[in-house]
C-alpha cells in the first residue's frame, strides 16, 4: 500500500503527527509534553535516531524525567518497524479519509482544552466539517445492553437535538451510541462517531452500514490511524476526545460500571456540563445515571428542551446555528405559554379558596352556610362569591350557591 | 355528644387551644400572630367577648394590624355556634382519641420550626409516641394518581427504612401514601397518617381499613377536631405538617401540579433535606421528580440506603433509634464491600492494561509481538506479562502467552 501513488501532498509536521499517531498511543503523556516544547518533526526525528530531542531548559533533562522519556523512546520505537514511509502515509489519506491537525481550518479548538493530552493529529472521514459541528454539538453516549427504555430515549433526545441544528457525538458502539447516531440521522442532522480504532475498520463489525451512513451525513473520527484495531484501553482514551468535542454530555443509560461513566468524568474534569437521563430505579441499567445526579451534580435532563436550556443560558440557540433555518428559531425551548385563560383554583385569594371548597360537591349553599363552613366572616364571603361567579367556578341557583359543571 | 361523661381532665390552656381548632383554620397568620403574644384562653376569651385581645405595644394596635384582626375575629366568630362546650370538647378525646399542645412530652418540637404557622394543637389517635416517632422519620408522599411502577417503589422504600428503625409519615391518600403507609406496616414498622380532616373521618372513605391498621401500629394525626370534613385547601395547609414532622421529605412520582410538589416546597423553605425519586422520563408521573431534581436541587434517591445517608450524615444511624435493635446498626448503609480479591481489570496500571489489550482473543502470542501490539517496550512488556499472570488474568501456553478462561 506504501507503492500507491497519493494525490495528498502533506507538508512535513502533517506528515510527522500521522507518524507519531502509529507509533504512540493517543494520550501518552511523555508525547503531550514533548510536543508542548518541540516539533513534530523533531519529536519523530528523534524516535528514528533513538536519542532524546532537545537538551535545553524546558525540555525534560531532570534526570527522572530523562528517565521516564528514555523508556518512552523504547515504547514508540518498537512499533517503527511497521510505520509507513511518507508515501505510505499519504496514500492512507484516501477513500475519503483525511488527515486533520491542530491549525488547520478544521480542528476545533475545544480540543485545545485536554492540554498535553490534546489528539496528536485526527483521521477523518465523512461529509461534514468537523469544527461547524463541534460549535454547537451534543455527546449523548451510554450503555451497549441499553434496554428498550434507553433506545428509545436516546434515540427522542438525539432526534430533537439534531432537528434544532445541534450534533450530537458519540462513540458509534451496540446500545445508546448507536440509538443516538441513528435519532440524528433520522431527523437528517449531523452525527459524530469517535471510534477507538481506525476510521476504516468497522467495529463492531455490525455497525458498517451505520457508519457508512455517518460517513455521509457527518463523521467518523479517530485518533488511530487507519487499520489500527480497537482495544479495551483504546476506549477509555478516546472518551476523552468525545468529551472534549461536545459543549456538554448527556449519558442515558450506564450501569454502575459502564464506560460511559468514564466518558461522564471527563466532561466533568474538563468543566463541560454533565448531564444524565434518569430511568426506573428498578432497572440496573439506570443505576449509574442516577449516582452521577446525586454524587457528581449531573444535570437530570429529560428532554432536548432541557440540554439545550442548559448549554444556552443566553436563550439564543438559533443564532449560534451553523445550519438553522427560520423553524430552528421558532421552536420554543421551554414549552409553549400557558393560554391567556382566567386564573385556576391555584391561583385564587387564600379566602376565596376557602370559600370554594366550602361549597357542596352537589346541590347548593346558603350564604351564611357557606362562611361557617369556609371559617370567613360575612362580608369577606360575599367579596369571594361574587369573584368566584365572575370567574366562572359558581352559580347561583334556586338552592343558594353552587358549583358551575364544566361540560 | 357534649353530654358524654368524659374521664379527660383537659387543662384551661389544652381547652383553649382545642377550641381554636374548632373556630380558626390551621395556619391562620392572625391567630398565630395572637398566640404568639398572648395566652391561648385570653385569645378565645376574645373571641368570644367579640374584642379584640391585649392592647399593650406589640399586640398588633397599628391601625393596620387592628383592622385585621377585626376581620379575623369575624371570621372565627362565625363558627362559635358551632363551638362544643368544655364538656364536648373533653368528650371528643374518647375512642382513643387525644389531644397534644405545645409544651406536652409527646409535642415534636421540631413543629416549632413553622413559626406563626405551628399548629393551634394536634388530635391524635394511636399507638404510638408521636415525639418519638419524629425523632427517626421520613415523609414519603407523591401523586394519587401513581403508577404501578410508583407504588412499588414507595411501599419498597418505606419498607426498608421502616425495617431500620424509621418511622414514615405521609398523608393517607390514594396511590403513593398508601403505598408508603402498607410499605411501613408490612415491614411492622411505625407510620403516621397526617389527614386534612378529623382523624376519625375516614378520607378517602376506601383507606377506612387502612386507617385501622394505622391507628394500631402508629398514629393518625390532624390538626381539625374530631369529625370535620376535608377540604381541598386543607389538604395544601395539612402539607406543611407532613415536611415539618419529619427529618427529611421524599417524593415518590408526581405530575407537575401534584400537590406532593406542595409538600416539597414546604420541605425546602423549612431547610429540611428534599429528595425525589426519579422514574422513566416517558412518565408523566416523575416528571415532577425530575424537575425538582433540576430546578429545586432535591437530591436524587433510589433506595432507603441513599436516603439514610443523607439524613444520618454521621453514619450512626442506629445510636438514635428508638427502637433500633441490634440488627439496625447491622444493617449496611452503603452496600456491602467488595471481596477481597485480586484487582479487576480497572485497576490494573496503565502499562498492563495496554498489554493485558494486546494479548489475542483466541490464541496465544509471542513477548515481542505483545510489546508491538501494546506499544510498551521489551522490558515493561515482561514486567506487566509476570504481574498479570500472578493476578490470574493469562497464563503460558504452547503458543506463547494467552488469556486464561475463567469457568
Amino acid at each position: 500500500m506504501s507503492q500507491a501513488t497519493s494525490p495528498v501532498k502533506l507538508s512535513e509536521e502533517k506528515l510527522a503527527r500521522a507518524a507519531l499517531t502509529y507509533l504512540a498511543e493517543p494520550g501518552d503523556p511523555a508525547l503531550g509534553a514533548l510536543l508542548g516544547i518541540c516539533e513534530p518533526a523533531e519529536v519523530l526525528a528523534a524516535i528514528k535516531a533513538d536519542m532524546l530531542p532537545g537538551t535545553g531548559p524546558g525540555c525534560g533533562d531532570s534526570p527522572a524525567s530523562r528517565t521516564a522519556l528514555g523508556r518512552a523512546l523504547g515504547r514508540w520505537r518498537v512499533r517503527l518497524p511497521r510505520l509507513p514511509d511518507d508515501e505510505g502515509i499519504a496514500g492512507a489519506c484516501s477513500d475519503g479519509i483525511r488527515l486533520i491537525c491542530p491549525g488547520d481550518a478544521e480542528w476545533p479548538g475545544v480540543l485545545d482544552q485536554l492540554g498535553q493530552a490534546r489528539p496528536y493529529a485526527l483521521w477523518l472521514r465523512g461529509n461534514a466539517d468537523l469544527h461547524v459541528a463541534c460549535v454547537r454539538s451534543v455527546s449523548i453516549v451510554g450503555s451497549r445492553a441499553a434496554t428498550g427504555y434507553g433506545g428509545h430515549v436516546a434515540g427522542e433526545i438525539a432526534a430533537d437535538l439534531a432537528e434544532q441544528g445541534w450534533a450530537i457525538v458519540s462513540g458509534g458502539a451496540y446500545g445508546i451510541d448507536a440509538a443516538a447516531h441513528r435519532g440524528a440521522l433520522a431527523a437528517a442532522g449531523t452525527t459524530i462517531a469517535v471510534l477507538a480504532c481506525g476510521v476504516d475498520y468497522p467495529y463492531p463489525a455490525g455497525h458498517a452500514d451505520l457508519f457508512a451512513a455517518i460517513t455521509a451525513q457527518g463523521l467518523v473520527v479517530s485518533e488511530w490511524p487507519p487499520g489500527r484495531h480497537p482495544a479495551r484501553m483504546r476506549f477509555l482514551v478516546r472518551n476523552r476526545v468525545i468529551a472534549a468535542l461536545a459543549c456538554g454530555t448527556v449519558i442515558v443509560e450506564a450501569g454502575e460500571r459502564s464506560g460511559a461513566l468514564n466518558t461522564a468524568r471527563h466532561a466533568a474534569n474538563l468543566g463541560k456540563p454533565l448531564m444524565a437521563v434518569p430511568g426506573p430505579v428498578t432497572s440496573a441499567q439506570s443505576a449509574g445515571c442516577h449516582r452521577i445526579i446525586r454524587e457528581w451534580g449531573a444535570t437530570c435532563v429529560t428532554r432536548a428542551a432541557d440540554i439545550i436550556e442548559l448549554l444556552s443560558p443566553l436563550g439564543l440557540p438559533a443564532a449560534l446555528a451553523p445550519d438553522g433555518g427560520p423553524e430552528a428559531a421558532s421552536v420554543p425551548v421551554s414549552g409553549p405559554p400557558a393560554p391567556d385563560s382566567g386564573p385556576s383554583r391555584d391561583d385564587l385569594d387564600i379566602d376565596s379558596a376557602r370559600v370554594l371548597d366550602a361549597l357542596p360537591a352537589r346541590g347548593g349553599a346558603g350564604t351564611s352556610t357557606i362562611a361557617v363552613d369556609a371559617g370567613v366572616d360575612l362580608d369577606t364571603v360575599l367579596r369571594c362569591l361574587g369573584r368566584l361567579a365572575g370567574y366562572g367556578f359558581i352559580e347561583r341557583g334556586d338552592g343558594g350557591w353552587r358549583l358551575r359543571r364544566h361540560s
